[in-house]
């Protein structure tokens, strides 16, 4: 394949989060056992002026969002992370980490209101002044697939008992893994 | 916010699709109505050659990933669009369809097998050649919501008793819509 073609984007939108740094969001927006409020962080993504408002038309009919986004606060990727439910290091591209080739990232939202520009979510685990490359509507038919199997997350979890990836760590310092 | 960013991405690998052009592909993976095969489509999936394949590691477990990709075909977004499956013109933001105002895709495929810088895939609706820019595990406590309510295409769908989008028309001359 032809690796020099590159693809450039430009931020539709700006969410607006509770979560300043890295340590305080959780590793998914399902998850909110260990956050500052222990409830799904909700947060407001403001429609950059360059994309007409007529675009969020008929969005308002679906409970949940996806937005796919800027990780952009990542330094590089790497080939191999260390996540932080535990366990040996995992191939990036087999963890939601954000040290990606390309430091894309992709959550499932609630969508709680369209008020003119702005969106009003729950359940967010990005971080404030996330640039948002797009937002496309939760289509269960196509996007909901309860029963597949998740490698190694699901042998860690039967291990654990557990069913999520822990909560935000306390403060300290900056550390390279993640989920 | 400053519109000024851009970020810019290189493809990590390139999918060989059977879907040569847009009126050959279904409009989401999982629905296969009207597609030659009548079947879901198999796909390959190639690394490239900047990406260690370490990346891939541990991959193999999941039953399902999803892609994030340029919809390179795209040629330029609107704010509201006419779907295929009927009805007024929508959002773009509120449909699935490639005119957004960044050209990205994303789509749920099943994983048959990792060999060696090559993941063999199927349920695939995107075209051949599509670059990818992103691989993710598809992990259910994050991503499942079967229950979500699917504003415009639920009430479509009540109306015409169909549960998916219809597959693609008979090959005639390019046509502006899309789910």
């Amino acid at each position: 394949m032809d690796d020099e073609t590159l693809f450039t984007f430009r931020p539709i939108g700006i969410l607006h989060s509770p979560y300043r740094q890295r340590i305080d969001a959780p590793h998914q927006g399902t998850v909110t056992e260990g956050t500052a409020s222990g409830a799904a962080a909700e947060a407001t993504l403001e429609l950059a002026d360059w994309v007409d408002t007529r675009a969020l038309q008929d969005l308002d009919g679906f409970s949940h969002l996806w937005l796919i986004y800027a990780l952009h606060r990542s330094e590089g990727w790497r080939c191999t992370v260390k996540p932080p439910r535990g366990g040996p290091k995992r191939g990036v591209l087999a963890t939601r980490a954000p040290h990606r080739p390309n430091p894309i990232g992709l959550s499932a939202v609630e969508l709680l209101a369209v008020e003119g520009r702005k969106l009003n979510l729950r359940g967010v685990d990005l971080l404030n002044a996330t640039p948002i490359l797009d937002i496309k509507p939760y289509v269960p038919y196509a996007d909901a697939f309860p029963e597949a199997r998740a490698g190694w997350i699901d042998a860690l979890d039967q291990t654990t008992g557990k069913l999520f990836a822990p909560g935000p760590r306390k403060p300290r310092e900056e550390e390279p893994t993640s989920d």
